[in-house]
């Protein structure tokens, strides 16, 4: 199979590099395509050193394109891309809403994947994240209400978004200040609730992708969902504080249970150990981290629990590669 | 009046100093006590050098002793202060639950501390920051449901909390680790849900406070409350994440109209101009900042919010001195 990655010096782009290299994708050549003022930099894959290109103004010649070089990017090329005869998996947000395009996590709607018309969207980090723990719960007890505050790392603005909080908290410990520029405020040892833009309802587009993201991923337009996104001064992993309404009852035990058999979900839950989830400890790994499930105080039948998912995987290239796998292993790729 | 403050060297002790300064109470002494490892030390008050004593075993010769020095020191000498004939005006969780004991609030329940016996309670910080914020809309719109997450400062744990994140955010830029001593695993970088001890129901004891005092000082034993408690690598100021369902509708304009003019808050609301609650603004300020007034996505009658309150001073030394201010206001002071 030939594989390309679009955006291949970003964040994300460093991580997809890492998960392909484990991954069981039969990868017969792997195209690596940047900005221009990274093309002819050089990156290592399975032992092989491999030479960025400047994107081509139309047609890749690979059968699964990764594309994580922003919606605009996105919105422009996947179209041609697909024209071409690829299939694009595309971690932006410029095609989620498409009704024509499934939005998938593979542990929720794999099967969504395989109805694809060329492009393929790889949701919201936090949606996506949440989702993986949620979704069993959703299945097995219904849910009435899902509300959710996250506690965000700073490279879910990418790179420069760690750098930011690097820089800038380097600068406060020496008694000196850094303006802000990946973000409207400075983040070091401060808390933002803005990610994204305002929208008229007076949550933000990232807070709304949740709402809508988990709708059409669990295929439920009925599902009540609210959020507050915050940003924090940690470098990587998100973390959410979660509260379930459910239709049925269930205790904590019977959610620990049926989590600790859910696929991409580690139950991290034994409080007198003072295991929990915490990006410490999430950073790095594919598994979602699930803990502090307990009944929930203010809902008759409900339960509140809290994750901790590393945003540059679950949330962004692991889920794309976990797709292009779905999509090899049911026959759906050449 | 004479006034004491035991516990004056603490994180809380230095704010009570600097809110003291300012007050409108008519102070004619101030003593300070704390262990005996800080006695001789001195300290400026209203262009007097203060000479710090250690702490006597019975009475302290003060019409107001504001105590901030613990719970096992509060529980084992606040008795024998009151018998010395002392109003003390407690920072520890020692007696907040007694039924005996007012916990106050200013702003929400000034009138209870008018009934005490002796010993009037200072709530849990997280708390104390909610209830201003909250209360008013309580009032207003009744309450059915209320849900917080918080984004907790390491001052919360005393000044050995502060110099743990600096010191261990200090090492983890040189590439070096500081085990953790104030917290039990490392909080630079890090996102611990994990405050105080865990309770039988799975709720720290930090989370059950926010349930416990909110009811207590509201007035209010059927409120229906929850809370996720997290800290985050911040130093100061706490900030909080609330939904709440309402028993009558209410307009996230009413909403801000209303909390506009409560005492001890400001709102802070104007996303267009990127204004919202944050610990960088809210540090060092009396009034608790509240913005991200919108209508809940997941109740038809609900608001959800964004909050930050300095918590060494709302949440903790201001809260306490304007106990003594009302008491005193209300001639319930020698």
């Amino acid at each position: 199979m030939k594989l390309a990655i679009v955006g291949a010096t970003g964040a994300v782009g460093h991580e997809l590099m890492k998960v392909l290299e484990g991954s069981r994708l039969p990868i017969d050549e792997l195209q690596l395509y940047a900005s221009p003022r990274s093309a002819g930099k050089q990156m290592d894959f399975r032992g092989e050193t491999l030479t960025i290109q400047a994107m081509p103004k139309g047609a890749i010649p690979a059968d699964v394109i990764l594309a994580s070089a922003g919606g605009s990017i996105s919105l422009e090329m996947a179209p041609k891309w697909v024209e071409g005869g690829s299939v694009v998996i595309d971690n932006s947000s410029a095609f989620r809403y498409d009704p024509q395009v499934p939005l998938v996590v593979p542990e929720v709607n794999g099967e969504a994947a395989l109805k694809h018309q060329g492009i393929i969207a790889n949701p919201n980090c936090t949606t996506a994240i949440a989702a993986v723990a949620v979704y069993p719960i959703y299945q097995k007890y219904g849910l009435k209400r899902m509300i959710v505050s996250t506690y965000q790392a700073t490279s879910g603005a990418g790179q420069k978004g760690i750098e930011e909080l690097l820089e800038q908290t380097r600068a406060e410990l020496s008694g000196e200040t850094l303006a802000p520029s990946a973000f409207v405020h400075p983040i070091s040892f401060n808390v933002i609730p803005h990610i994204d833009a305002f929208q008229d309802n007076g949550y933000t587009k990232e807070e709304m992708k949740v709402v809508w993201e988990t709708r059409k991923i669990f295929g439920d337009e009925s599902l009540k969902v609210s959020c507050t996104a915050v940003r924090i001064p940690t470098q990587r992993t998100h973390a959410e504080a979660i509260t379930l309404e459910l239709e049925r009852p269930a205790t904590p035990e019977e959610v620990r249970e049926l989590l600790a058999q859910a696929a991409g979900v580690e139950v991290r839950d034994d409080v007198a150990q003072k295991v929990y989830p915490m990006p410490l400890t999430a950073t790095g790994k594919y598994d979602v981290e699930v803990g502090r499930i307990r009944q929930s105080l203010v809902f008759d039948q409900g339960i509140e629990l809290f994750v901790a998912g590393d945003q540059l995987l679950k949330g962004a290239a692991l889920n794309a590669v976990q797709i292009a796998e779905y999509l090899h292993e049911h026959g759906a790729l050449k």
